[in-house]
């Protein structure tokens, strides 16, 4: 397999652009990326569209080759690919793979969701398409309800408080007030936190991602033409694809993700790295108790200390790992599909040393996709080109 | 780019299975290939489940992840991918970059799609996500429109006749009636034909194919460890996907589709091949004049002379070369998602002998799914191992 680098990276806000159709922000952020690299886009031999629920929520489907015809693309390999949460990961990894096999020399990654163009209901509706229905779907456990057993279990096996959480949750929402593509970055106390409203016993308002529109976009070129390119490369180190059980009672222990645990040992495997290793990392907060649970599996912190670490500052900017400087998902928002793009998106800012909420001496990166009840993973590890 | 094989292949009967789940229908079908290639699951390393419209007409996502968990396959990338009635090819050919390029040593196809679960007006709204709704939906012009335009225009420029087109109709549904897995076999007559119901001028009920539940499946191999497997070994010679015009106004012709042109010029260059070395086809003839049409983008048929083959008998079993053997779309059913992997299916049990309808000494097979307004297509071409 060659060697892969990103070359141009865009991304909308993420938010409510009700106003917008969904072509339309992912055609923004792709052309972005694609004027930041300085590729000719009649060079690009492949587009990935990561999305989720564009067909029951807006009727559309086909999005890989209407936002290829949108964007004057020559006539190209389009693929849409979803993975509920981590369609825009598995999105990533197949452009690298298009790459890295030699099939072409630069692809195209689009990650895009519209969410608030329908009602709630309707968007709740369409969410639970990530859940096993024919399984799960009967018990009318919700996402919420899983992430909340999930820390019921944390809390249960390692003590974890109220207040460790909300740690979680004013760091990332702090840190969204320092990055203008944030859907709701907040200064928040823990009383505030403590005190807004129940969603699914223990997971309260602020502990939850917020439905948004967004779309991102990321350029990769083979690292033997990175030279015409005209930005700082990025060399891809790992991009791993896993699957974990899909029903929730097929989980062992709800305290862990099996998918991101062995996303994480092949991405260390395939990079030849360790998590030691990693500066910054954008992982999939959906809930707070993921970021906790999730940084225990990609191995960043000991098993049971992620709450520990969270409320000692640990996961902060200037603390031993910076985890979701950019807001994460509780705080930039979650446009499904838009999610695993937006990550690459984040840290290839951190590692040229050009994110609003800069991490300093970013070198290595790391993202992390879930998606559904665990069933599918991606992890990413990037690193600055010249380091 | 290494050599890969079929080693096994799986379908379930296409046609009326409203009591049976989607994840089930996949399930049998996969189960099927995976037995009959000898191939131990566990070694398998991707798969790959193509599938159009289960999100808007199920309210199910993520089924590449919900198949694997229920084939108990290991930890491995389960991708669904979309790209309208071309998903299943888009699948089949994921499948072969991930053995092509190294990463893995068997994969898993499978296409399904259940479309009788719902209403018609439901399956008529999931089927027009396939358009270009920003631009081409308020035309009011679905998909009959479509191919009822090129009807006209090939009609204008070649002459053809509603007993020509009536020729196509009559091959398919015979040769459907021996097929076991089709379903609407039927004897025709051209009188039958042409006094059936308008569906949209000229396109008459026996010009479109049917509404279906169905699910098909193919498991691959790299060619080193073919030995392993249990059936005789079809070589994959080409595996080309394109894509054309998402916009019907953004065809500059409609008497011909772009993507089919260019995905076969591709799949000719990959193989060494040419149109005069196919002895069976399965082509995509959603309506009985996209079979006239495809015939001539593929090059097997000249230009402007599609109907005046099928006429005479041409591109029957024991003509010229062999199209739809199985009966096609037309007789055998379009469950959208299954439809490209279905046809992988049927050319593979021409190759090996073993085909129901089969097509004396086929040697070299090809396959053409077509999705949307010809904004997708694939093109694979297929030949017996020990030929």
């Amino acid at each position: 397999m060659r060697d892969v680098v990103i070359a141009g990276v865009g991304s909308t806000t993420f938010g409510k652009h009700t106003d917008r159709s969904i072509e339309s922000l992912a055609v923004s952020a792709a052309a972005q990326a694609i004027v930041e690299s300085g590729i000719d886009r009649q060079r690009i031999g492949a587009l990935y569209l990561g999305n989720f629920i564009s067909g029951p929520l807006n009727g559309k489907e086909v999005l890989a080759g209407i936002v290829g015809d949108q964007l004057g693309l020559p006539n190209i390999p389009c693929t849409k690919v979803e993975g509920a949460c981590a369609s825009g990961g598995i999105a990533f990894r197949h452009a690298w793979i298009a790459i890295a096999s030699g099939m072409c020399d630069a692809a195209l990654v689009v990650g895009v969701e519209t969410m608030t163009h329908g009602s709630t209901s309707q968007v709740t509706a369409a969410l639970n398409c990530a859940m096993d229905n024919e399984n799960d779907g009967k018990s009318g456990l919700t996402f919420p309800g899983l992430f909340g057993l999930a820390w019921r279990v944390h809390a249960e096996r390692y003590g974890t408080t109220r207040d460790q959480v909300s740690a979680v949750v004013r760091k990332n929402k702090g840190n969204g007030l320092r990055n203008p593509l944030a859907q709701m970055g907040k200064d928040l106390t823990d009383e505030q936190i403590a005190s807004s409203a129940m969603i699914c016993d223990p997971l309260q308002l602020y502990d939850c991602c917020p439905a948004s529109d967004g779309a991102a976009a990321i350029l990769l070129v083979a690292k033997s033409i990175a030279k015409e390119t005209s930005s700082v490369p990025i060399d891809i180190l790992a991009a791993i694809q896993t699957r974990g059980s899909a029903r929730i009672a097929g989980h062992p222990d709800l305290g862990t993700f099996e998918a991101t645990v062995s996303a994480a040992e092949r991405a260390y495997a395939q990079s030849g790295l360790g998590p030691g290793d990693i500066d910054v990392v954008e992982l999939h907060d959906c809930f707070s108790i993921a970021e906790i649970i999730d940084s225990e599996d990609l191995g960043l912190v000991p098993r049971g200390e992620g709450a520990i670490w969270a409320a000692e500052g640990r996961t902060g900017n200037g603390g031993d790992v910076a985890i979701n400087a950019s807001g994460g998902l509780l705080s930039k928002g979650h446009p499904v599909g838009a999610t695993g793009v937006g990550q690459i998106y984040e840290i290839v800012h951190q590692l040229r040393g050009t994110h609003p909420n800069q991490v300093a001496n970013a070198r290595i990166g790391m993202t992390h996709n879930l998606g559904g009840t665990g069933v599918a993973c991606t992890v990413s590890i990037l690193r600055r080109g010249d380091a």
